[in-house]
């Protein structure tokens, strides 16, 4: 009957548990997950005035954190607890409903959720929840785990109703859901996503990355473990639990290859030294005799680094971008150019006439951007180039909370290397093995979920249902 | 658990059923019945492209109807069935989550409800709703019908499901109903609020008064009955059902005194008449000496007129409207002055001084605008200040879809006619008999509801819950 | 070179000087006035801390003055001095530039101008400061007069060099001068527009309109005389200077017909009384049998009031108008539907159907509103219909200040009463005698403007030069 | 009387001259030369409808190019013509009136300014030229120029109007002057600031820095030479004038070192080559064992690509730049923190802990920064910290167009740079030599304006002039 129309979001949590200043560093630490999610954030705070009833506060609002919380007056959100989510930026469905975290009052009383991740059985679920004679409120798949929630039993223990809603659900997921008097921190079974405690001033706090704890100056303790759900009770008491029994763990790797923040910790290791070692690696695995290397910046440029002091080939800023380029460039409709990737990065052609270059980049998707950046860069008269990629090929897409096209759009998926070299127009075109990224990631293959390199999924694959109709709750846009 | 913030809400209704401009006209409807509602507006249309499935479009904001559609483009609400709602303006809890019509994809299929009326039990309604595991989105008591309508059963012919949902509502109800074949149109038992069905172009069209369908060219055909369900089917056939048995008929007779505009038909009479013979009986109970009539305008200007005819007295703009006022005015912080209703009204000294002058209001509520307009009036020269009311004493609160204030806060619940024309500052006051009002709209005593003035609810009171806090859902303002 | 796009605008003036709440009650004071404009308001204030310079504060904005001012902080516009002014709206050339009052730093130090009324020279003027190295800002005549002040010898008397500056300008002006250390307040010799004086708790207060200082609690001392320059000294006195010679007064009668509040006192007489007297010169002059006698509200309310007791025919309210309509409505552009009058006023068909009725109505300009209108009573029922317009037939257009349409555009201009009559398609139509208006005015023919009537324009008529192009200044829209 | 509240400011320009897409390619190129202003855009055209009078089209605004064009409807800034402006972003004094280019109807025709530098006897210009009669619209110092031009002798040819304006004006500029059938470009004697000539698709263009071109595919053909005036005329024929005498060329050594984007060619040479250089020299001039070397990103990037080279220390990420700080950081009112330059940067412990680290920045304003930075890198584990600035102290401010504090607050001004590195808390601290940076330049001291290292003003200083009060024009804020 109906499918939302947005299967795959990336995302970013963050919560605080006892701190005077709870909403503030809420907002901070989203602030620091900016590049998790650029499409919504919201804050929920909740406070207990002389011990009396709780009451949550929350503010939402579509766009950056500095747009939506910048001029914002964090007395409306008091409280010594918070959490926070920031949104990945789709093409379309970027409404207001569909910001989190979501709020409700429901029989086991006021309950917040933020959710990094994404179920496959979403679909399946809101239908039989809207047979029941729920009411939706947003496209959104985690708005289901909050339907569920609310059909939890408050004669059991809290928690023993919490783990058997999220029984029902699969695929992956980060979570965090405050309840009226206590707060709890979920990782899927298989660990897809990442989750990190740390602590400043004596409070939890709770990450997807922890470049949000330096910017508030907490201290990471340890990860949310896959298949953990962690209680925090009131006084900050963390009680831990392992309810959904044990399975392969398989954090993304990608996290690591382009998704998380250099300076952040993601399962437990640095991600700027990995990606430097995955450069290092595909100098090793794929050399080549060149003048530069240069990086397709910002996401390539640690394995650019990694690659050059490697091959002893020397590091250069061969192509520069342009930051103020962001979410906001409009090309103008009436132009008879084509852009494109050249809004955003501009070869320099002093540094790259005449010489032979390697380039470095994260990954290929669809190649097109690709193609338009080698065509740029040759115009820039670069005499040889050679494109040298920190992963292996993205031959499948991801149904585990990065956005990723259909794998008939992906360029690896459907032809060889040799014919992606020719398509964008390098001299060579190497990729790093699988085994090679095992290396740089300081693991052994297998201990990862590496499904958009392998096709290997872990927790399973969505059920594809075709969408009937958009369906349309309060009509808030 | 919780009481929703705001228990009375009058408002205006709008349907039109095959036609293909149908939001457009509704759009109209509403902008004629603007005065029912400045809070929001919103309409709902149905289209059905080639005969597929139905889908809903939703356009909903804050604030005037012009606001929200002024500058709309309507090609996003195409169809030819559409419904609307204008929403009253009140103090605080004004929120685009509880702008209506209300929309949902539930098991019955996608359907929207609009609903002007207030419901005295929807507080347990929301409780047991909510027990069983429904997550609501506003604090309106309409969503609450939304609720009731989600579980209903889809085994069932839908015009039975949606019976036995409203056989759960208590209070004043005057509802639209879309569904994905046909539209459903309802009034309580007692018909406390009003609802016209009209043509327009073949086309059937709902209103809660007339107004609306002149303004579209529409004819008034008749009105919903108290206690009637009209089924309006694909082809607009329309299908009769008095499910809720049979009570004495009550409708607003307020909606004569003040609410309505004077060129409406509201149940089946039009309003400036019996404001005029309002005039008229008060003329012949209450009459004075004085040398001109003037109105409170502009709800008094009716009366006066009437008063003026009878008594022979001429009638003069003794105050002028300022007709920028509006919403808009906001009295400077810095000031040392009391504006209250002076920047709405100016006394025209020039017609006023040294007369003997009769005013003519349609009602006192708390008392204090009416003492400033008389200290206006004296300063303006007035002799002597004869107010006359074209109601009786407003001394209970309604409960059915009109905002009053409590009781202890309505001036003639608790003063004599004689303590309040002391406060107030004139000469002689008088209101019009209960008999009175109900010769002026050509009926008999007890063919109304007359609540305010009697203490006689046909429809039973809510049961009073303090509330306990204010619930968020999606937390979208 | 250049012509201004708008050559009429019809205005609002105030002022306060030696006030604590300065501008407080030039907001105020501009309320009470937003009939005279709704394009645009500003207001510019001066203070001088501890004795030292002045300072000039400004704060402008297009639309409404609630829209402007509604939300503003006025201790940003301190002082104990300020002046006001209120725009009218016309279609297109609405800019912020062109927002009055008009401020700039000049040899004879900073200065504040506002005005109401226009100038027939405005365009030579213009063209020879530009030759001489001015350069405008906005597209107003009114900026004209402060290069001439900016191009004033700072070594005369200020009063000098202001005389100097005016004596260039010909046409309608009242005026408002803000300088350093006084301000003056003009009228043009025939004192074509109004521009009254007033006082409040000690402070001189100038406004076009008394309705003005009704809502601050200033009374009305006099007015401005026709010529008279006032020089309003730091301690409040008045100087009186009448340095442009005598010449007939001519004040606008049309500010009686139609344009001024019913309750302001407008050359000294009141607004609404000299209302009456057209309705009952009216009837005296034209009589017809009939039922009822309505008005098209709100402008005709007056006359119709004075037609109905002196004919002894009663008043109706025939048509009703919606006051919610104001500048928003925007007509729907895929309607197939003509709105025009209808979406401000409807006929009220229970009062009409089967009368014959009075109609009386301010003025005709084009004839196709009246003609709207009538066919929206006939179809009402309405049997028979005598309009009657209480000015004679409007046949020159204004170039004094009111905005009206060219002569060819003018139906009254082209057409007898009769072809009037028959293409407004009403039974009998009759206009007020230019005796009668004089009468009712309590004044003899000659003894004011009566241009748009008699096509004698006391002050002169613009040489007619073609717009070459328009004019961009800063471009800031 | 006056005086501009902004004597300084950096500012971008932009030209096409016959190109079908002349206001888009300017946008672009303004686009891409966003870094030189982030306070304004604006962007004037010139279209001759088949050969009639020309008409000019202007859109500004505040904010980004992006913010003020993204959704710009380009057909409103029609032509062949366009020239356009950004402004560089200060505190307060951020208003509409001052958006660049300025336009104005003047005897010698329409005219639009852009300006990019800053002049310094634009006070005593301003006053003399109110004590003419002229009125200001801005408090920008480029209004002067539109103001000497608006008095030019229409007699004599146009370029001699122009030249008799430019010769009274002193200090830096780059000027683009659009008039009805020609345009002018203009650099000062010195040629303090850039402004280059390219082409595309035959069309000429012009800009501050090629980076431009590049965006749009345009070719570099030289640069405007200092003192130059090139009048383009209709068929794009260049005529090249050298009114003004001739001086020591002084283009500013600063672009290089910090303002001009890395992959733009500057008065000829390409940035990031320089840049590199300086980090070169640097290293050789005072070389330092460490563990490794990392950049203040972005403006450090290259010089510490530079240094790492010539050193051998490998170069690292040890700071990662948030980049969606933008201007858009608020930093939260309530908090106990003070954030600065934290939520900017965060410093990478993995890659700092126990190590010693060469830090190379661009230069030391007020020191305050490198502080908090130099804390921050501590507090990740650096063991040693070694400052390098990659050019000389920072002594003198800038009068010549780029925003620096005064004297008082430069830090280098007032310390030693023992006492600097002191307070900033490094082990060592060196900055480059004058005659190291001239090396890097590839040039010798003497033929740059190094005024902010060497207090040597090729082109004066401003007579500084207490500001009596602040003007207030049009008050069109």
């Amino acid at each position: 009957m109906f499918t939302p129309d947005k299967f795959h979001d990336e995302c970013g949590l963050m919560a605080v548990w006892n701190h005077p200043e709870a909403a503030n560093l809420t907002y901070l630490g989203l602030y620091a997950q900016q590049h998790r999610g650029q499409e919504g954030a919201g804050v929920v705070s909740v406070d207990r005035n002389g011990g009396g009833d709780p009451h949550f506060h929350v503010h939402k609002g579509l766009g950056l954190v500095a747009d939506v919380f910048g001029s914002f007056d964090f007395t409306k959100l008091p409280g010594q607890v918070a959490i926070g989510h920031v949104r990945y930026t789709t093409a379309g469905g970027n409404r207001l409903a569909n910001v989190q975290p979501f709020v409700a009052d429901i029989a086991l009383g006021h309950t917040a959720v933020a959710h990094n991740g994404n179920l496959i059985n979403a679909d399946d679920l809101r239908r039989e929840l809207i047979e029941k004679g729920s009411i939706f409120g947003s496209t959104s798949d985690t708005e289901t785990i909050l339907h569920l929630l609310a059909h939890g039993d408050r004669e059991q223990p809290l928690v023993e109703s919490v783990i058997a809603a999220l029984h029902k659900i699969k695929g992956a997921f980060s979570l965090l859901m405050l309840f009226e008097d206590r707060m709890m921190a979920v990782r899927d079974v298989h660990g897809l996503r990442p989750l990190a405690v740390g602590e400043v001033d004596g409070a939890k706090v709770f990450a997807s990355e922890t470049c949000a704890f330096d910017l508030i100056g907490a201290k990471y303790i340890r990860d949310v473990e896959p298949g953990e759900l962690i209680e925090v009770l009131k006084d900050g008491t963390m009680k831990s639990y392992f309810p959904f029994g044990f399975a392969r763990p398989a954090p993304c790797i990608f996290e690591y290859v382009y998704f998380a923040r250099p300076d952040s910790m993601v399962f437990g290791k640095n991600v700027y030294k990995l990606r430097k070692n995955m450069g290092a690696e595909l100098a090793r695995e794929v050399p080549v005799k060149a003048d530069l290397v240069t990086a397709v910046p910002d996401s390539g440029v640690a394995a650019a680094i990694g690659y050059a002091e490697t091959s002893k080939i020397p590091y250069e800023m061969g192509l520069v971008r342009n930051h103020y380029v962001g979410r906001t460039f409009i090309e103008p409709k009436q132009s008879i150019r084509d852009f494109g990737v050249k809004i955003k990065l501009n070869p320099n052609s002093d540094v790259l006439a005449g010489k032979s270059i390697v380039v470095v980049d994260d990954s290929i998707v669809r190649g097109t951007t690709s193609k338009k950046l080698v065509a740029m860069l040759r115009q820039a008269g670069a005499r040889e180039i050679h494109m040298r990629i920190s992963s292996p090929p993205t031959t499948n897409p991801c149904y585990y909370g990065i956005d990723t096209p259909d794998k008939h759009e992906l360029i690896a998926a459907q032809h060889s290397i040799e014919d992606i070299a020719k398509y964008i127009g390098v001299d060579s075109l190497a990729y790093l093995s699988v085994e090679g990224l095992y290396r740089a990631v300081e693991s052994t293959p297998g201990k990862f979920c590496d499904a958009c390199f392998s096709g290997n999924y872990p927790a399973g694959t969505p059920v594809q249902i075709k969408p009937k109709r958009q369906q349309m709750l309060f009509g808030a846009d």
